[in-house]
């Protein structure tokens, strides 16, 4: 795409002094995310931006060079969304951090992209808000990078996923046009809802350069229940009895044997040994209603065979079990160095009352391929993310560990789901996201993507290529 | 656009047996929605769609012959988004009104888009699921002109809107092809959302012929309370107030005196004498956390000057309420009557905060001008639906209504509002929505629009023109 190298020097004029960086190690510190196996190009330059005025400058001075823009924020994206393209500039907004306002009265706040969201959500707490959305990556990932690619959580059962609270965004356009889209009311039907079409497009669209968030009144403690299960199977036939039971629980997570005991491997979080797999359940219903529903609850568990259930409405309890449940990234990490330290994370959704079939038809995928499968993950919406361990230093073992990754997608594809649930397409999925959107989507999408970047240079390559 | 007349003959060669209308009188008959002021063009046929074959034998026809489409579905629209532009084929989709599937245990539904939104509730009670979006046509809207205007109610404070219930969509593009956006499952980040796009869309980026919602269980019983106040004002501060403190209501509606004077008039819904505002909130939090709930509305109430606020836990009493506020159109109709009969029901959203000043400003707009308005709307969200009364039969009258009109729509910009928070754009507001729009905004919705209908057959000339 680019003819001949930039002249780096007009660009840095144009920037906040320091924010042009070309020192290569630098640069190459920068050109991936958390993604296996995703191509990273070498970019010609990275942009620190400190000011929205930076990233006009870039987007104006990328558009008359033709030059690719690959935005990022913390890079902890696990698709390659934020890898560097050959030519680009890296844009990196992660030290726009600014909380520009915290509306009490109206419940939204206006944030910059880099705003880490645990950082967020201490801020509000102060004032009485929560903002639900908790990726894993909650403790390093920053509100941009959630919105670019609608990032979910283990809040998403109960109060959905990041585009639920997005109203507003301010974006930088490929010719360096600063707009603002959506709303900052509670509803709003003035055009095309723009502001939706922006998240989650990895960065494929235009630079967003501020947020608007509504934002829930401080979530009540739950109460926290543990159920232990002989198999997956019984524990996904629970999922799914407890969902149709009309319940409303605010977490619901199921990991399977090899992850608990990974976890304990690693610390102790009072999970209990030799589990065939695990539910970890909350309800933050009000008053006596939250033990109701856990009541509910471990009458279904044990209807469906669970060997063991219980409760606590202790708020430490209810701390620990869900940093079990958060260190099943650490965990695995600790466990697959003992393998040679390969670990893809796959991250398909599935109709909830298909998860016991997904869980005995992944079983089978297991048995065939000489990697191991162990699977966490976002039950009470389907969405779940079984983890290929392998040894990366064997060539027979990350071609077997990329089959199988495959299989569990096509798995997804074959009971009604998704190849991605919310951890979104970048390079990763690209082969993959072809085989799930039909040929009319995929002309639409492209037309889409085109009309917005006529010429090409947002995050060329990622997402539908 | 269209330079000869089409042979129609060769369209309904196409077609379902007796699908294609070219009786001018029931072309005429559907060639408006609700709207006042909005221009009605002259179509030239009327297709009853029996299929989804005829949507698509109707987009093929329309691209060889580049004839506009106008797609329809009960004409229940309150801003001429469904009405015939000239040469148009006027699209309707009422008869397609099957229930697909009801999914029990994934608590989902796919429905056709003509599924009268009240038709699709009870059925949905019947398998303990609920789909709460209740717009005040909700007994003769279709979904389909719900998901196209991403239509609101008095369930959005605490449920949201139309949008948020919207997973995927099957639709037909300008040129015949059906392809499906969205997903099936509770999650899923596959490419761009366009489902989210095509909702709202007003009938310009296709054609919805299939909707996958998904749903709640079947709502809880909610104590209902009414709050009676000497002034619009105080009313407006308690909304601001009571929201602020973490409530959650499940209904947070207000009328002002006017409104509920014309309600006393029209029938005997419970509803006091001589008041200045009121208030009608309703919680649906489990057991006794609604009552609490609604004894911190009383306090606010009470501390903002409330002349009187009571509760009732009977669904009896309830439902009396709820049908005292969904009696505001017939009642208003009525009233109006004996004025001349114009009514111009306005839709803007403020941020909560503004209540205040927005009522204080819209006395003053009232009192400058020649012509009533009284107010009511879903306050828990800001949006608020000032109505414009006049007398159709004198110019003058109709004059100084679009012209209160406007003013009420620059007030809810100025407050940081928006012209419309769930009625839609079509004709009735195309001249407002380039002033709430910024430049870039502007062009990317006209861009994205020829995008994806580079031909400008679907609905051609509303929202952005």
């Amino acid at each position: 795409m680019v003819s001949t190298q930039p002249d780096l020097s007009e660009l840095d004029s144009r920037l906040s002094p320091g924010a042009l960086v070309t020192d290569r190690d630098v640069i190459d510190a920068y050109s991936s995310d958390k993604a296996l196996f995703c191509p990273a190009g070498t970019a010609s330059a990275l942009v620190r931006a400190a000011s929205v005025d930076d990233v006009v400058a870039v987007m104006r001075f990328a558009t008359e060079h033709r030059i690719p823009v690959v935005t990022q924020g913390a890079r902890t994206g696990l698709s390659g969304a934020a890898n560097a393209v050959d030519g680009a500039i890296l844009l990196n907004v992660a030290k726009l951090d600014a909380i520009v306002d915290i509306d009490v009265l109206n419940q939204t706040c206006r944030v910059q992209p880099g705003v880490i969201n645990q950082d967020l959500k201490s801020a509000l707490a102060e004032h009485g808000l929560s903002y639900p959305p908790d990726p894993g990556s909650v403790a390093i990932s920053t509100i941009g990078g959630n919105v670019a690619t609608n990032a979910g959580g283990m809040c998403c059962v109960k109060y959905g996923v990041t585009k639920d609270y997005v109203r507003g965004l301010t974006v930088v356009l490929a010719d360096g046009t600063v707009t603002k889209l959506g709303r900052q009311t509670a509803k709003g039907v003035a055009g095309l809802d723009l502001a939706s079409l922006f998240v989650g497009s990895e960065g494929t669209l235009g630079v967003i350069v501020e947020i608007t968030l509504g934002l829930k009144p401080l979530l009540a403690p739950p109460v926290t229940g543990v159920a232990v299960f002989p198999d997956m199977e019984s524990a996904g036939h629970t999922v799914s009895a407890f969902m149709a039971s009309g319940a409303g629980p605010s977490m619901l997570e199921l990991m399977d044997g090899a992850t608990v005991a990974m976890i304990n491997a690693y610390g102790d979080f009072g999970l209990p040994d030799g589990a065939g797999a695990l539910l970890l359940v909350q309800s933050d219903a009000p008053g006596q209603a939250g033990v109701a529903e856990l009541e509910g609850f471990e009458a279904i568990a044990r209807g469906q065979g669970a060997d063991e259930v219980f409760f606590s409405d202790d708020p430490a309890d209810s701390e620990m079990f869900v940093a079990a449940r958060r260190a099943v990234s650490p965990a695995m990490e600790q466990y697959v160095a003992t393998l040679g330290g390969g670990e893809l994370i796959d991250d398909v959704c599935v109709p909830r009352s298909r998860l016991g079939e997904f869980f005995a038809r992944l079983a089978e995928i297991d048995a065939r391929h000489m990697v191991e499968v162990s699977t966490a993950g976002h039950a009470g919406d389907g969405n779940m993310h079984p983890s290929v361990l392998f040894d990366a230093s064997d060539e027979a073992s990350v071609a077997e560990a990329k089959e199988t990754f495959a299989e569990i997608m096509q798995l997804g594809l074959d009971l009604g789901g998704t190849i991605t649930g919310e951890h979104g397409v970048g390079y990763l999925k690209q082969d993959w996201l072809v085989r799930e959107l039909d040929a009319g989507a995929q002309v639409l999408q492209a037309s889409i993507k085109s009309a917005v970047d006529p010429l090409g240079i947002l995050n060329p390559g990622k997402m539908l290529g």
